[in-house]
Parts: structure tokens; sequence; C-alpha cells
């Protein structure tokens, strides 16, 4: 089998592109910067979709849609908002194709340009301002999901593209400490799905001045340190104060009977989420996907070389996929194409028996790339001993399993351990990359020599982070919630401060 | 309670956006033609999704995402399909918005202007030309859930915006009979669909040439008819022949070892589906949901004048909720601001018991133009009885009902009576409106007069449709599959034929 990835330690960015090519997950489109979502990468949005909305529902969320195109007057109506979008936005200005000389050219000349929504805290906040008139409207809690669109200079499948999918939470309430709470139980549900779900340990905390969205009053988020020892923003919930609710007027009867402007948040994760779970837990040989989010959670791969064998490692094969189900009309067999999965209605998760005409080692190789937590592999030999052999993708481990063993249950608490140990050696790599830096001069010392989180005491400031940032390419990644209770002196002036902060490159 | 939903014979128009604004499903966005789905009406299209996604995923299609924007040139690849969708289509010409003297203004312009998705055949089919080289690679199999832009000129919520969204099933066959046969099999996805969940009785058939997809073979349709005599096409099957796959160059090595163009289909539904089912089934009180799309399905209305009665009323209205749900894990208690739900997670169905601070008329109203299927009335005598009142929002019956007689499968019982009786209503008013003519001045006096299908004798000639769709405004809707199997005269030239088709006027 001709190698088809490069090497983590050889060359890391090609390395993450080649385990996305080799899986099948995503393409560039004809258009620069943007992606096509394959069906084996889909299915994983699909997973992290359907898992993530739940959660919103069960925190009384609902949704809805809000439209693609923004008036450009919009943006410029919160300050800080339109200096942090106006410069990578797709600009509408025409409504038609006409034909002229040289073939089409636009038509119809828009009277006010429209923007492609990069993210849509301005037509949202145009929409409340109608919805809300009194404290009983409130509060208003909405989550949208769709693509959006910002044209960056330097793109990375998944992890940076022009046009993204992603939810944009956005809610408005009565009072402070209401979007307070909010924003940070939005937070919490972030984290505990990055970690319970995606197997990504992170850390929790506000951004700094510096670093927060244009328009909020504070930034929470959740970060994540990758294999190359860079940090990666899983996502963000802001807190918008009165910011957005003056510039577009979402104001409401107070129950003291006088007009006040409403508390907003607003708070997102986008398909980065997949580009992050390929990076904290993939290897050498390809994608290793968590269980929870892995469209197939086991393949089956028969062995045969004549008929007679294939008949009687096939009869078996049908005996182990329905042990590994456990009957029930919730699952389902579904043809896709020259395959055949058994199709779990409810996580719409899939266990393949690879009947397709191709060699064992073939296949083995295919499961391997597409990260799939289990294969299990069936031959003759294995069907005389009422057995069949078990190989982790996440450890390399193969044990032989008597078939008396298997059941829904023994397939889901296989799953369950797969999902703890990918966690536990995620969590184990950001302790061994995590260091604490007392001067500056460690500081520029750890990020270039070993990269990953440093820890130290620093009080946020614009201008020192600016400093920091051209000298070392490393960022306040994150206030950590978790503070030491203690003082220090800040790294950069030497100053007494009690706020530590986490440095690191980023993504 | 003043009347805010004009009578359907009064002005037809205006009920219709009556209903829509009454039950709180859409507004029209800033952006003109452009919608924003309000929860409500983004619950049903949550219900739509979930059920379609499902049978796509029974039947072997696998979702995808492609890209947004299209490169203009794309779009001249196929000569009838620009032809179709040039003078309709959102034109991106710049990347970013530049300080001007008069504010904002469009700045970095791109080499080659790019249209926002009408429909995506053609960026489809330039991905399916990479991911295609074998026979081995078919059947393809793929469906997109996303947003589309066509910017037409007179718009109407749900039924034509500008943006809408939808699913686009695109599909490559290595043999024409093969491409037939998915391009079909779709249309009766889509027909069960209709009349199974959405409760509307269709008419499946074909497109004459001239209302076919720009750029297909063959297009395949499900027709509905509307209150107003007007007919509703409610989803579309294409068979495209060789047409994308030559302009896109999806070519694969055969069998027999030779290169050939693929066969490939297209199929789709979108928000337009909920205008169809609004306007199927709502009455001059508002909206009336079909059971298996309605985001609430029961809402339970308390009646009390003081804390003591609450307190009696509000023992029993849990008692009440806690039967109609069956217990069990799958069912939740979600908090969304005041109101309190018993939310079904696999259907996503919610129970509400309205204890918010309204009187019960209000109450009423409310539950009743959200189209609720039942609501249940609870009073201090009903509790002393051990009974409630159920009030059927489809035919206004009024019935005293024992406690004991409740549980999750009487619920589910009345909701399938309530669905069946919805159809059977729509099944009723098509056959009442569904006239055959014999000549052109009968087709001409029931398209005037009476409006709804008119069955005739007609050979399919785009001349011929042009003049009797100038004269009549109606068109053929479609050449039904059901087919009399005898010979007639055409309904405009008096020729002998076998076909007969439906006209009527459209929306």
């Amino acid at each position: 089998m001709a190698r088809n990835i490069k090497k983590r330690s050889d060359d890391y960015a090609q390395w993450y592109l080649d385990v996305i090519k080799a899986a099948r997950l995503a393409d560039y489109a004809p258009v620069r910067g943007c992606m096509v979502i394959r069906p084996e990468g889909y299915a994983i949005w699909e997973a992290i979709q359907r898992n993530l909305d739940r959660r919103f529902k069960q925190t009384g969320h609902v949704n809805a849609y809000f439209p693609l195109l923004i008036p450009q007057s919009f943006l410029a109506k919160e300050a800080e908002h339109v200096e942090g979008f106006a410069l990578e936005c797709a600009v509408v200005t025409h409504s038609k194709l006409e034909r002229g000389e040289e073939g089409l050219k636009p038509g119809g000349e828009l009277d006010e340009p429209l923007i492609i929504r990069p993210t849509s805290e301005t037509v949202i906040g145009h929409m409340f301002a109608q919805w809300v008139q009194s404290w009983r409207d409130l509060p208003l809690l909405i989550n949208q999901w769709c693509n959006v669109m910002r044209w960056e200079m330097r793109t990375r499948l998944f992890l940076r593209t022009a046009e993204f999918l992603w939810q944009e939470g956005h809610t408005a309430h009565e009072t402070e400490p209401e979007a307070q709470e909010e924003t940070l139980r939005m937070l919490d549900v972030y984290a505990d799905f990055a970690e319970n779900v995606l197997a990504v340990p992170v850390i929790k905390g506000a951004k700094t001045e510096a670093e927060k969205f244009p328009g909020a009053v504070t930034t929470y988020c959740i970060e994540a340190l990758m294999q190359d020892g860079k940090s990666l923003q899983m996502g963000t919930s802001h807190n918008l104060g009165q910011n957005f609710a003056k510039a577009f007027g979402i104001q409401f009867l107070g129950r003291e009977n006088q007009q006040q402007h409403a508390h907003t948040t607003s708070w997102g994760v986008s398909t980065r989420l997949i580009g992050a779970t390929i990076m904290a837990h993939s290897d050498d040989e390809g994608l290793v996907l968590p269980p929870r989010v892995a469209p197939v959670v086991a393949a089956i791969v028969p062995i045969f070389r004549n008929p007679d064998e294939e008949s009687k490692v096939r009869g078996f094969v049908e005996k182990l996929a329905a042990a590994l189900v456990g009957g029930g009309d919730a699952n389902r067999i579904v043809r896709h194409g020259t395959e055949s999965w058994l199709f779990d209605q409810a996580t719409e998760q899939r266990i393949v028996a690879d009947f397709r005409d191709a060699r064992p080692g073939d296949k083995h190789f295919h499961w391997e790339q597409q990260g799939v937590p289990f294969r299990l592999e069936v031959g003759p030999r294995d069907v005389d001993a009422n057995a069949f052999v078990l190989k982790g993708r996440i450890d390399g481990s193969k044990q032989t399993i008597p078939i008396g063993e298997v059941s829904r249950q023994w397939l889901s608490d296989r799953l369950n351990a797969a999902h703890e140990a990918l966690f536990q050696r995620a969590q184990k790599f950001r302790q061994d990359n995590t260091r604490e830096a007392s001067s500056y001069d460690e500081l520029k010392q750890i990020v270039k020599e070993q990269g990953g989180f440093v820890r130290c005491f620093f009080k946020p400031d614009r201008a020192n982070e600016a400093k920091i940032k051209e000298q070392t390419k490393a960022t306040v990644r994150v206030i950590p919630f978790d503070q030491p209770g203690s003082r220090g002196k800040d790294v950069f002036t030497g100053e007494e401060t009690d706020t530590q902060v986490l440095f690191a490159q980023a993504y």
C-alpha cells in the first residue's frame, strides 16, 4: 500500500490535508477559499448538529432563520462591528446577468450594496427590535443554523474557509445578570459538548480586549491544544451588553413602565469543530474519530478466498451484525450503492459489513483511514472458532472475541471506553504541553522551542499584547476562569497582578 | 377579540398573509423579497426536514454541502440552464467594503463575478466530474439542505421569495434506466410525504416541455389544488439525461472499458411546502396544521379565578400532561421563557400546559390561530368530574373526556384521525373542483368562472400552450401518470390524441 499521508513530525500542515483527503472529508471548491464538504465529512457535521441542537433545545432555545443578505448600512450601525467585518465580506451589487459583447456580465445594479452575512447580529437586532415591545416578550432565546462568509486571505479546510457552516445563538434579556447567566450557560454547553462528545479537553475563560468579538462587552471562549502545540478556539459566547440593542433599537417597556434597552448575547460554533477534532486525535495512519460523532462505529471485514468460504463467512457476519445492533425496529438495513449499512435511526450511526469487491488489505486500510473506531475481521477459521478479531483504531489493539460476548451493550461499552481513552490521551498531551513562565525570556523560549500553552501572570493590555505578538507570534488565548487566587509578577511589565493567562500561538 | 384575519371569500391573498402573521410564522426581511422564518414557522420546516431526511437516507442517499457561490462561467456551460436562471440571480462582484467620502462602498473587485446559487447542478456537476472515474464509483446518491436565491419580481411569503430554504438531491448513474428509476423513486417519496405527512393530496405526472426545468430531459412533479382553485407545484424530480454530464465532463470508464458520460438526476422541495400546507388546510379562524408537522400537538388551557382554584386545576393538568406523554425518558420538560413544554425528543413535538398570565379566552384564541390540532380545557368543575373538554381544531368539535381514557396511544390515535380527516377534506375539495372539458370554450369558461383543475385531452405543444396561457392565464400543470387509456379530441386543435392533461392557473 503506497503511503499517502505525510508524518506529523515531517510536515504537520501537509499531514492535516492528507488526512482529510485520504478520508474524503472535504475538497476545495472552484471558488477560492471555499470548500465542498463531502458525505463522510458532512456526516460528522450532522452528528455535531444533532447533539448540539438537542442541548440548545433542552436549555429552552428555539431555531429560526434570518436572511443571507444584509444591507450595507446595517453593518455600519455598530462602530466596532463594522471595523471587524467590513474588510472581508462578499458584496452583492447586481441582480442579474446580461449578455454583453464578451459574454455574460452583471446587470440590474442594486440601489444599495448587500453583503453576505459574516455573522447576523445586525439583521437579527433589526428583527428583535420589531418583536420586543414589553418585558413580557423577553427573554428571546433563538438559534440559527446557517452558512456565513468571511473572505479570509489564508484558508485551510474546516479551520478557516471563506464560507463555513455554523450555528449562531442570539438572545435578548430584560436584565444584565440574566444576559450574563445566558452567556456563561452556553459556554458550559459548548465545553461539555467538546469534552463529552468530541473528546477534546478545553480551557474555559475570557478573551482579552484585543481578541474579543467586534461589538461585544465580553467574549468568553473554549480553547483546545492541538498536536503541533498551537491553540485552537473551538467556540465563543459573547455578552453584547446593550451595544446592539442601542444600535438597532431593541427597546421595551419595563416592569416599572419605563422604556429601556434589552441586554443581548450571541454564541457560536462552526464546521471548525471538525478541524479541531481531526487535529486533536488523528495519527500518522490517518483519521481517528471520537466514537460519539463517528458516522461508522464499526466496520466488519470478511476474509475469504472462494465461494464456499464466502458463504460460510457471510452467514457468520450476518449473525455478528445482528448481535451488534441487538435487533429492534430502530435499525434498518440501508443500501448505499454497493455498500450495505445497518443504520441506527436515532443516532444515524452505522455498522458496515464490507462485502465490496476488493482485497481485505485494501478494506483494512480504507477503514483505518476513515477513522472508524472498531474493525471486526472474520475469516473461515474465525467462524470455526465462533469468534472474530477486534481491532481498535485508537490504540491499535488486537483481540480475539467469542461471538457469544457480543451485544448492543457490549459495543456501547467498547465505544464509551474508546471515547474515554481518547479524552485521557488528549488531556495528558495538554498537561505535558502546558508550562509556566515567570519571565518574558522564559515565555519567549518556551514558545520558540516547545510550543504549547504558557501559563503566566499578565495584566491584559492591548499595547503589550501587540508587542508580544510581534516578537513571538503568541497571543493571550484565554484568561482562564481557573485562577490561582494569589498574586505574581506580570511576565512582561514585572508589575504585580492577580491575573494569570494562557499564551500560545494560535490557529 | 378583534378580528385580525380576512375571510377567504373576501380576499384570499390577504387571508393568507393574515394567517401567517397571526401565527407568527414569518416576516418580510429588510432586503426586498427575502423572509425571516420565525420560530413557530421554522419548527414546521424542522419537522419537514426530519421526516424527509429519514426517507432520503432510507433510500440510500447521503448528505453533503456544496459552496454557496458559483463562478459566472459555470452557469453558461449548459445552454438551457443559463437562459432559465441568468435573469434572476444575485451577483457578487466585490470582496470588501471600503471607506469612501460618502461612507462605505464596495472594494476589492473580483476577477470573475460570482453568483449565489439559484440551484446547484453546475457546481455539483463540476465536483462529480472529479469524483467519478470508473463505473465502480457509481451511483453517487447525494442530497444537500441549503439556502438558494432567485430574484423574483413578485414575492409572497413561503410561496415565492428571493431567498428560500430547500433540499436538492443530485445523483449520477451508470445507465439511463437507473437514472429514470431514481427520478421516479424520489417523486414517489415526495408524493407519499405530501399525502401521509402534510395531508395534502397530490397528482403525480410529467411537465410539458414549456414547463420543465432548464436543462432537464424530463421534469416530473407533484401538483396540489389550493382552496382558491389554483394549482401549486409542491416538488419536482428531474431526469437530466447526459446534459449536465456532458457540460461538466462527468465521465467514467465503463464495464466494457469505454469512456462514457454518466446519467444524472436532481430533485427538490423547498420552504414552499409550508405555504402549500397553510393554503391547503387553514380556515377563516387562522392556521390549521396537519398533526404530523405541528410543533405543538396539544395545548392544555387551565381555567381558574383564584389561587385555590389554580392549585386544584394545576394538579389535574400535571396528571393530564403525564398521561398524554405516557412517561418515559424520551420526554423532558423544557422551559422556554415563561412557557413550560413537554418535549418529545424523537419527534420534537410539544405538549404545552399554558399557565401564562393571560385570560383563558386569549389563550384559546392564541392556540386556535397557531393551528394546534387539539386544545384541552380544564376548569375546577372539570376537575371535580375527573374530566376535561377536548376541542378539535380541524372540525371545531367539543367533547368531554374522562381522564381515565387518556394515554399516549389515545393522543396518537386522535392525531392520526385528525390527519385522516384533513386529508379526506382536501381530497373531497379537489374532487369537487376537478372538471372535464371537451372543448376550448368549455375550458375557458371553467377557468374563468370556477377555477380548479380542468382535465382534458391535449397534445402538449409549446405554441398552443403559450396561446392558451395568454387567453386564460391557465397552463398545463401536469400530464398525469393516471391516463384514461382511450383517445379523444385535443381541446385546442381538435386533433385526436391519447394524452390527457390538467390545466389550471398556478402559483
